[in-house]
């Protein structure tokens, strides 16, 4: 039984959540009445509403805080892209197969289950009550196996836990040769299942009428930048550094989504390409801003020792240390972090996770996920990866295009250097309409490669080098053609190609771990029911005000609707509750959806246009001109008020609310 | 040559405008250092914050203004979904292949193209000179045929005239029957192409591993609403009318995909479906605010008729008329046309123009489309159909799940009825599993099945029933399982499937439409050449102000930063441009991205801490102390106040932009 422990110290079992969220239409599976399709999640209106918080917070926070150049690019993608990226080849998970049923497991999650269910029988024979949410599933969502109460050997047992721990860093093979030595049975049928095998995880489709164009759904938003980079700099009138930003849905044909809104087919990425000078060390001119930012970090060398205990560290430390390598990751994984708490996560719920090599995507070199812990374990919500030259070379290497960045340099440098001279008059003849792009490559060489080539043409008369883009795949130069000599240059300019580090964030993962973290219960005076409260900060929350007349009254609905038309005014969102429940109900029900406020309007108004503001958590109020408790909403949703300064300011009201429920 | 008139009258070749927006990266070809795509496009930082700006307007027109509830559904959607939708088999263009090269046309837009080009050739060898937005292309984006001067009989010239006028209304059949009627050639190979076949335009893919299971990208965003409207009309606590909103990306294979944003494959679109109820004729409380909102109708009855003149006509009298069918109808029209004012579109290139019969989607019963005028002709940007009960039906009848609205009625009706009495104590147990739907089946046919039903029973002792759902597609009933009567019943409820009125909005369309209707150039005084401008209205500009430091001088820079800062506060977007252009070049950048505003910062401010403020379009400024400038900026994007109030209330400044030019 899955348990989630609320910030008010709150042991609940998730299903108490989950069938809250559905009620309220927070989200739904997608086409449900069909019978549903796994992976694929509707967000009916308060998710909606939340997801477009989420959003705008992320775009001030990271795009606007910093003049990030925010693009938003195709989602379907030709074949040529993700082959030269990478994913065609790389971007998959590894699957087997049950022999008797032809069940498809995705072969880590299958390992991890089979082995955790031992564990737990361990832990039954020896009657040690297990934990509730390690129990669950630490940090994949994959099915649960039953355990049977049997007891290990001390030795396999810490086996068990090593292996656990770096699940991650596990290929195909090292799968398979785990279900091998451990005897790994699918517990459906008891057989062992197939030697795992790659399965892509793009989705392919076909782009055109006469189309043998295969093309893909973006996996993720990055490419898309990348591509763009050339004019991106072009717009950013040459400056470097610069980070680019898109908000978009990516997709991913997980081979077995389980777990509601962490691992589906289709969701909504937010990333940023921050490209960088990688010579100088990747210092950052605002790292200063966030030295002092404490992390709590699990680093690749304490998970390769078979532990997963994590360290509390300032990021100054962390980069000091060289715990995190460089200013620049390490300046986003504080951002990171301070993101997440203007979003309203329970910050003891927050972790940073290295990467271990083998785990890494193939583009990346260093990695860092935040991690948010839910009833689920713990949950990769944002990768913050350093994708080194990887794809902006890859890219121009496959089309020529120059990716690269020339800065002026201040004092001229002067230096002794391999440089190919190209006999323009004959190469072009030579080879036609491959002339131009051999040219780059040829250009594009570098020293020790080059050295290798004035080798050859001194032994052979010619060099043959790679040209990927041409029908042969290579072409041979000769002497005539192509002259390498060791020359003194002045060199006024230089050339790089940037480095880039990549925040990327998984919206709908966010989302979800912050329901976990804003819901408690409280229990009625009257032993009900508990009643369901999330308290999202009001910036986040889907609705900012209820409206509520106390009773049906005719006079009532005008002045309730002009409060209404007054916070549009000022963007704040609002909903009229003129429904013949008692207030008690109304409330509750928007406790329920996260609605930060509530303003009552009674008989007192008619008489002196005062109206009453609830707060939502304390469930407190206090009463004033409606003019200035509407500015006291604007300053709250704002954050430049608490409900603290508001209590401080306006005069306390007790009342309606238990009056009507007594009634 | 296609031409576009700009709003201060000037007749602009499309290039340049085309040239600027590519220059300021407002929208790029995607993947373009591959080749790119057809279809494909990607949106650069002007771009995507203009898009933002007229999401962000169309929400709070729409969505907040009329508490529609906003969902986020899934785009890969399942075969099952489109086939009952009627998307598989409807969903299509017809297309023809060239015989001899194998190009494949559009048939509408080939047929549209030749006689175009026959009827140019006409007025050429008359000696008229065509005019150039109507020669270019009225209405579709597609290729352009060259014209031979060759004179027609008056007849033939009335005959294509009347030919174009409807050609949206003609099937595969009749468009195959024009081409060999008019003897229609492709003028690249000479050949007449194939007759046409039926393309549908969906793109398709496999959801899952081991998958059998074909899926679609979604065409349009509708079909998640439908699913889920059980969903939302209870957590609208059942009231009616209500509607729900979704802003999402869509996806046509178009045949051949040109004409830059106007006729993607990938495109963001802003969909509303209003649901009502079908009896007491589509009323709507809110039509009066509305009434006299003056439109440019074009009818189905004056297409058919072979013209396309346009009438004026106020909504309130056109509903009245019968030209509209309904009130609700009627109502979105004009709420599509106060839209278009909000985000700055030019009224006198608004138009409203109905489908004609065969032209009509599938679903609709009646569909306005509201165009805006381009150099490309009138251009389809919103759709507003009566999709009656079309899907709703459809979906309950496929699922079983009732996608109805029951109304308690204030007085009881009695009615004589058949009613099936389902003995549920056999029932169950009788078709285990499948018992539920077979139920509900039977519960949901209508008067006529049940008579016919009844009639079966009594000669054979049972019916049989479709119930697609289960294995065998349908099921055998017994007389003792269910018993037909007919009865007299008291109803005190009424339930009725609900009409969907649909304003579609598309985006990108929108979007570059708008473009084009803010375009103009000015000449400069010395008689360079023409600088753009984009006036889009403050609330629309991608950024709203441009910092502008006088000069390199290092004071200057922290006082530009702080009034960044300050708007950034304000939720205002700004740039600082610290280059060492001279001011009349970086206010000229700023012109052509539609930057609302310009602060300059200079030597006065460092003494008094007054600061300039220039507006766009007049190239007009003021000067005051900056906290009053920051005031006159808010209330001008916000739309409480005109530059021309800002002129009455704050003093004129002359001075620098033509001192530093003449410099």
């Amino acid at each position: 039984m899955a348990t989630l422990i609320t910030r008010t110290g709150q042991s609940i079992d998730r299903q108490a959540l989950e069938s809250m969220l559905r009620r309220r239409m927070f989200y739904t599976p997608s086409f449900e009445i069909y019978g549903g399709v796994a992976g694929l999640y509707d967000y009916g209106p308060p998710g909606c509403s939340l997801q477009a918080n989420l959003i705008e917070t992320w775009r001030k926070h990271f795009v606007l805080e910093e003049d990030m150049l925010e693009v938003d690019c195709s989602v379907l993608t030709p074949h040529e892209v993700f082959k030269t990226s990478g994913h065609v080849d790389k971007f998959a998970d590894w699957m087997c197969k049950d022999p008797v049923n032809g069940e498809i497991l995705r072969a880590d999650h299958f390992v991890e289950a089979v082995l955790e269910a031992r564990l737990k029988g361990d832990k039954e024979a020896r009657g040690i009550k297990a934990d509730a949410v390690e129990e669950e599933d630490p940090k994949k969502k994959k099915k649960k196996h039953k355990s049977v109460a049997q007891r290990l050997d001390d030795a396999v047992v810490k086996e068990y836990s090593e292996v656990l721990a770096q699940i991650d860093n596990y290929d195909g093979e090292a799968l398979g040769q785990l279900i091998k030595k451990y005897e790994l049975k699918n517990p459906t049928t008891g057989a062992q299942p197939s030697d795992p095998m790659p399965f892509n995880l793009m989705f392919q489709t076909k782009i055109g009428p006469a189309s043998n164009a295969p093309g893909y759904l973006r996996p993720e938003t990055a490419q898309g930048q990348f591509l763009n980079f050339a004019k991106l700099l072009e717009f950013n009138m040459q400056n470097m550094p610069f980070a680019s930003a898109s908000i978009g849905k990516s997709y991913r044909n997980e081979i077995s989504p389980r777990a509601g809104l962490l691992r589906v087919r289709e969701f909504l990425m937010a990333e940023i390409e921050h490209f960088v000078d990688p010579s100088g060390g990747k210092k950052h001119p605002r790292f200063p801003e966030v030295e002092n930012v404490e992390l709590t970090l699990l680093d690749k060398h304490t998970q390769l020792s078979g532990s997963t205990e994590t360290r509390k560290m300032t990021i100054g430390q962390a980069v000091k240390d060289k715990v995190v390598d460089n200013e620049t990751l390490g300046y986003f994984i504080a951002r990171i972090h301070l993101f997440f708490e203007r979003v309203g996560a329970d910050l003891t719920k927050v972790r940073f996770r290295q990467h271990m090599a083998n785990e890494m995507a193939h583009y990346a070199c260093d990695c860092w996920d935040a991690e948010l812990l839910t009833s689920y374990g713990w949950i990769e919500c944002v990768g913050c990866a350093d994708r080194s030259a990887y794809d902006l070379t890859v890219h121009q290497n496959k089309t020529g295009a120059p990716l690269v960045v020339r800065q002026i340099l201040t004092e001229p440098v002067v230096e002794r250097m391999w440089v190919p001279e190209i006999d323009r008059k004959k190469f072009g003849p030579h080879f036609k309409k491959d002339g131009r792009v051999i040219a780059e490559v040829i250009e594009a060489l570098d020293q020790a490669q080059l050295e290798k080539f004035k080798k050859d043409v001194d032994d052979t008369g010619s060099f043959t080098v790679d040209v990927p883009a041409i029908k042969d795949g290579k072409a041979t130069v000769t002497r005539d053609l192509v002259n390498i000599n060791f020359q003194t240059i002045t060199k006024h300019s230089r050339e790089y190609t940037p480095n880039v580090i990549e925040p990327s964030f998984g919206i709908g993962r966010i989302l979800y771990s912050l329901l976990e973290h804003s819901f408690w219960t409280r229990g009625t005076e009257g032993g009900d029911e508990a009643r369901g409260v999330l308290s999202f900060p009001p910036s986040m929350a889907p609705t900012k005000v209820l409206i509520v007349p106390l009773s049906k009254n005719d006079e009532f609905s005008p002045l309730a609707r002009k409060v209404g038309h007054k916070l549009r005014q000022l963007g704040i969102s609002s909903r009229v509750d003129d429904s013949g429940a008692s207030i008690g109900k109304r409330y509750s029900r928007n406790d329920e959806l996260g609605t930060a406020f509530g303003i009552t309007i009674d008989f007192q108004t008619l008489k002196d246009g005062s109206v009453t503001l609830r707060e939502r958590d304390s469930t407190r109020q206090v009463r004033a001109d409606e003019s200035r408790i509407l500015e006291a909403v604007q300053s709250m949703v704002n954050g430049h008020k608490s409900w603290a300064d508001i209590e401080a300011e306006l005069p306390k009201f007790e009342g309606q609310e238990v009056e009507v429920q007594v009634r």
